[in-house]
């Protein structure tokens, strides 16, 4: 049975992109068996923004549970609640370089992107706390984008210098490189809630509507799928195609000359019929925080329990067991 | 009443240097009421030796015992039991930018000395681990050398940004600077166990002896208390001066013309009897490793109750109680 780690930063709640780039794919895993946890990274929103978490951790889990996700077969989890995962940051740091942490791409990134004063020493060794939610738990498997894979690299090398030093405790892990569509947001750049141009998984039907209403498209008023020529349009398309199960050469061929406000209409009627039951399932549950975060708290306990039981291996391992 | 937060990295037994200049400081604080806690810092010491641990975590906590640091009324820990406190790592790294590491001296002095490349994350962030150390006891007074008041006003930087950003919960530690006088060793170099010429506290009368009767002094008969110009002889007569507790020049006018053999009579004289009490004590308590051990597990304990107390208050001021 594969070990399957993932997660978020609660930022807010999520978006189309969100479901069908990676939402969709952890509930399937759950449901073909793997043993399944999320982590809520809550530590790591801290350099972006401090209001207003636990608010944004509600609406994760909301979205989470409404998407299909079991909290009896899958364990959601905060950083902030288990320091014993957070306590492998230590040793683990002990096993990386400084260089090797300034040559990850992302920190790279940063360290380029913005002033080096202002990049944070959280943000600085972030790669090795990822390698803390992977290993805490011995997963064998975690999804990833291509542009994470530099990360799922340090966690394997962290694994095998643990090994090499102190004996064989945590599995490599895999990488499960995902083949997500890329959505843009209605108005043809990266889809961002803080762009307004998401279609939250939470937003209603009107809303929907608005919003899909005023996407951007082009003048030209047979719709085709290509996404090169004609992102915008091609983006709807993928949209409604994704919620119909269809190829989208074939929903834009079913729009044809009905141009921009055809496209808009069948896509935001896909869109609406999709997500009606989780749409309804998210409202049941909103009615109750009280239950959502009880899986959290059961979560974190669960958490704690793999965590600690780790981190005594660890210990022993490390010859630490006073 | 202080609270006082020091330590010590477990590389090896004590010698006279650490006893005079910081334990018997420490035992002065405990016996003057202030409420000490001991970080018995195992995971800085994984980049230069990773063997061996417990056997010098046991060796420390014996001199600890028997140079009069009571377990009842002192905690002593380590830190790789104490999940919270390393917790605090993470939301300190936050407020903590990656050149203000790269500022702190020591750090900086390592890269300088090592490449880049054999630097590690840990020793990297080591100012922040420090930071967790003297904050998860919300510590008042911090002894320190000069060359360590970067460390702590970087604790207190973090604990003014925290307070800036999230409320007020850490009191700014203040630096208790110590006047303890720096010992050589037997060789006139760097006291330090690795040289073979430190004067461990545990050692025997004939070890003391012959480490003594060893010692580099000069040609010079007349023996006199000279530190810039007669180092090595300065050196004994001020470890003598140490254990009578008289002025070394007065020390050294007793010995006279007595000439390097009847200093080193003196000065093994003064060591012997000195700690004679230390050592015979110590002795007792290296019968029963159980009952030291035990020091430590009951230290644990405390340690990570009260940093469990401070992490709830941290996380309900960042906005994380769930």
């Amino acid at each position: 049975m594969d070990r399957v780690l993932t997660g978020d930063r609660p930022t807010g709640p999520l978006h189309l992109g969100h479901y069908f780039g990676t939402l969709r794919n952890r509930v399937r895993l759950q449901e073909q068996g793997a043993a399944l946890t999320l982590v809520i990274a809550d530590y790591q929103v801290l350099t972006d923004r401090s209001d207003h978490v636990g608010a944004h951790v509600d609406e994760l889990v909301l979205d989470y549970l409404a998407a299909g996700i079991d909290p009896d077969l899958t364990t959601i989890f905060t950083h902030s609640a288990v320091p014993a995962l957070n306590q492998l940051l230590l040793p683990f740091l002990s096993l990386v370089s400084v260089s090797e942490l300034e040559r990850n791409p992302t920190v790279k990134d940063e360290i380029v992107h913005s002033r080096r004063s202002s990049v944070s020493g959280l943000m600085f060794t972030y790669p090795v706390h990822q390698a803390a939610d992977i290993l805490f738990g011995k997963a064998t498997l975690v999804p990833v984008g291509q542009d994470q894979l530099p990360h799922l690299e340090l966690t394997r090398t962290i694994a095998r210098r643990f090994a090499e030093r102190y004996g064989p405790l945590f599995p490599p892990p895999e990488a499960l490189l995902s083949e997500a569509p890329l959505l843009l947001g209605t108005d043809g750049g990266k889809m961002s809630k803080s762009r307004g141009n998401a279609i939250a998984l939470g937003a209603t039907a009107d809303e929907t509507a608005r919003l899909i209403r005023g996407a951007k498209t082009d003048a030209e008023r047979c719709i085709t799928y290509d996404p090169a020529g004609r992102p915008e349009v091609s983006n709807l398309v993928l949209i409604a195609a994704l919620c119909l199960g269809q190829d989208p050469h074939a929903v834009a061929a079913s729009v044809g000359g009905a141009g921009a406000a055809g496209l808009k209409k069948m896509v935001t009627d896909a869109v609406n019929d999709y997500f009606a039951p989780l749409r309804a399932r998210r409202a049941v549950l909103a009615a109750d925080l009280g239950a959502v975060r009880a899986v959290v708290r059961e979560g974190n306990v669960r958490a704690n329990e793999v965590a600690s039981a780790t981190l005594a291996e660890v210990r022993t391992a490390m010859g630490m067991s006073y």
